[in-house]
């Protein structure tokens, strides 16, 4: 059925009307683009019109900057107004003053433009005003069949179509195929400094941001990515929805297609709620509290936003959840008695290895080392990579494990990780990277990422939490 | 006193010998040598003595490389053996096979060595032999005098002597001054790693490993760097002590100094402490418990150990403790959310601003933005760092706020940091910038280093412990 306002949906028993998350095509306009304009493009690199022309620079269909006050802007034709383009553009970018927002916004509906991207804040955030600004701008884009992202956001992008239509300069991928995350942040400080993770080896396949969302929301995102190819798990950050159903649909698709999510809800404590009311005004609460949501969702709900991105990069990777305990291999005897440590406090078993399998480590560590669990391989296994891949092997292939976790001191050396990885497929269990220093990073990351099965983390806690996580979804 | 094994100590009511931490005449020939010798120098680049040799290229004072196969190594005289040295050696590098040490180590003694660096595994960790040839080494040093550092360790580095005696690669810390951390570290794989936080900016004055600790111990670390100017805070991460109350000795110095501590005890959990003793088999616990201990000591715990290097920074930046509440300004929404929830997670009172706080508030935010606690001056603060600037000292001023909280999507502009660290010695309050990416470093990162009572964090949680640590020492 199709409301009113022109978005199908259906009225629950409370006479609420709820809508689906947007299907492919009402989103295909928004996120497959063949055109871009840019209305407020600027020669002015500093200002939002400028950086987002250059960030659109690598857009490989039709891009038109607009501004009357322009022939040309980088390299291109510049136009006067959507009114003056040579044909109808599927986006187009808002980076305007709020006062402008509605003239250009219908202006764009009278000329079939497929989506907006709204940049400007001022709405439902600041009070009633500016709510019922918003509520004029959705029923104009709903009137129209026109998808409108924001206002009061930064933008979006998708790597794959080469598409970055936001002011924020969100970092591309790696150039490696890897284990490719979709990023949903609510918040465009919050996507930036996320998609940040991509600097560190991670691919990243999208980032999507939509501020107020008042039209398409972080369900909606859920529901592309669900189906978008491109994308191998979900990362979500976000404060309010006005529909949590509307969510749990769309993870409903995203489970369908094999891709599993992890979460972050800002917004859990009052303090938190009543900012986020004065932020983008989206209702921040669910029935029955969010971490039951998630769990009936199949969502990984992730507390510290620092753990989100590597949560989703590890769901990507790990291979179907199994019952077990977690061994530990190291080449350092420091880091494995901390890893001991964070498995306790994560409620792990580490049970000593079967005598057949510490027989094997027996032959592989020196006699200095250690043939237990954890396994101190010593820091000859530096020198002599196959001791740490005997070890890895062996503890794999005990039944008692379902994961194996490697802590280590910074990056391990890039040669030793498609052996690990190809270990790790052919047990059928993760391996997890512990690299205790923050600056870990360069080739050997991007090694990593392109084993499925092996996952890397900075932090001990994060990884035994995405285990834990792993083992209940 | 002096007891029979040459160390200066006292005999407790139980009748166990108890030495107090070296001294700085005790320690001065190991971190502060005026002549260094590495034995089993090496050409090869990638064996322990090479690596040695290598970081030891940057040594201000004399270096005698000893390989009896080599006349000349890295443009230096090779000498047969430390008898053949024209001088007896300050400090002398063992990077030798186990069995080798004890001749080597006698030679030494016999020639009137300072202090001896140890590398070789194969001592009290791998069981009986091991613990007895650690004892015959120990007695050697003891009965001449000479300090040993290790077995079973990678080495030190005194940055401000140049002196970089390990063969782990230490990064050098960031060249602008700053405060300036003391890093102990047991393990030399957690040395390392956390030692990498100088690529994020982090000035970090000593990296001192002490593995099996035969002799010197992280408490004679403690003591040595209470008094060593160039350091102003302390972090440590060991998993065993012999004597705990040597280390309770040391903080009372650290203290007296003005220095404070965050330490990270590994092996608090029994499969860690398991573990502990199969690594340097030293004593992992204290009557009472670590908790308790650390407390009395005026050391602050940290459990995850990615929270150190940050906690210890804080530390030697923070201005004097003061009770009271948080204030957090940002420049998103979305962080200011986070904020708040980590505040409540920790504990803070999060209370509105005064009326005359809020007033001047109004006056630096858009409309659009939020002139309460959390304070969101919106992205414009970004391009007006003014507003910004603004905020921070409306918030500082109010007699309610203990500290400042500054949480950004990634790194904030280099250019607003002087000014922030103006508005924090203004005040008296500490100012903390967390910057939610973890890749977030670069320039700005170095001018926060340069702003006493302004500290970097990459982590919410970690800066709200850090804060609430700071309000109990």
């Amino acid at each position: 059925m199709t409301t009113p306002s022109g978005a199908p949906g259906k009225t629950d028993e409370r006479g609420t009307h709820r809508r689906d998350p947007y299907g492919h095509a009402d989103m295909q306009r928004l996120l497959e683009p063949a055109s871009v304009a840019l209305v407020g493009a600027s020669s002015n690199p500093a200002s939002l019109g400028g950086r987002t022309l250059a960030n659109l620079s690598t857009f490989p269909g039709m891009l038109y900057p607009v501004n009357a006050r322009h022939a040309q802007l980088a390299g291109r034709t510049c136009y006067r107004s959507i009114t003056d383009l040579p044909e109808s553009p599927d986006c187009v970018v808002l980076a305007v003053p709020q006062e402008a927002v509605m003239d250009v916004a219908s202006e764009c509906a009278a000329r079939g433009v497929g989506a907006l991207i709204v940049l400007a804040s001022g709405y439902a955030e600041t009070g009633e005003q500016g709510a019922r600004e918003q509520q004029a701008l959705l029923a104009l884009g709903r009137q129209h069949g026109m998808r409108i992202v924001g206002p009061n956001c930064v933008g979006v992008a998708h790597r794959g179509r080469g598409l970055h239509a936001a002011f924020a300069e969100f970092p591309p991928g790696p150039s490696v195929p890897g284990a490719r995350v979709g990023l949903i942040a609510q918040s465009g400080a919050l996507g930036l400094g996320l998609s940040q993770a991509a600097g560190n080896g991670m691919s990243i396949s999208h980032v999507l941001t939509c501020g107020n969302s008042c039209d398409v929301d972080v369900a909606d995102y859920v529901a592309w990515l669900a189906q978008d190819v491109s994308c191998d798990s979900i990362a979500l950050a976000f404060e309010g929805l006005e529909d949590p159903q509307r969510l749990r649909e769309a993870a409903r698709l995203a489970r369908a297609a094999g891709k599993r999510i992890a979460a972050c809800k800002l917004g859990v404590s009052d303090d938190g709620r009543a900012a986020a009311r004065w932020h983008t005004n989206t209702a921040t609460d669910v029935d029955g509290g969010w971490p039951q949501f998630f769990a009936a969702c199949g969502i990984v709900q992730v507390t510290r936003i620092e753990a989100l991105m590597e949560n989703a990069s590890f769901l990507a990777k790990a291979p179907s959840s199994r019952t077990g305990g977690v061994a530990v291999v190291s080449g350092s005897g420091g880091t494995a008695i901390l890893a001991m440590d964070a498995a306790q406090r994560h409620g792990f078993s580490t049970p000593q290895p079967l005598e057949s399998t510490a027989g094997r480590l027996r032959s592989a560590v020196p006699a200095f080392g250690s043939p237990r669990n954890p396994c101190d391989a010593t820091a000859q296994a530096t020198r002599n990579p196959e001791s740490l891949l005997a070890c890895a092997d062996a503890m794999l292939a005990d039944p008692q494990y379902a994961a194996l976790v490697i802590p280590w001191g910074r990056s391990q050396p890039a040669r030793l990780i498609p052996e690990l990885g190809t270990l790790s497929r052919r047990h059928g269990k993760p391996l997890c990277l512990v690299w205790m220093s923050q600056l870990a990073g360069g080739a050997a990351a991007e090694e990593v990422e392109q084993q499925p099965g092996v996952a890397l983390f900075r932090s001990l806690d994060i990884c035994f939490e995405a285990l834990a996580n792993w083992q209940k979804v």
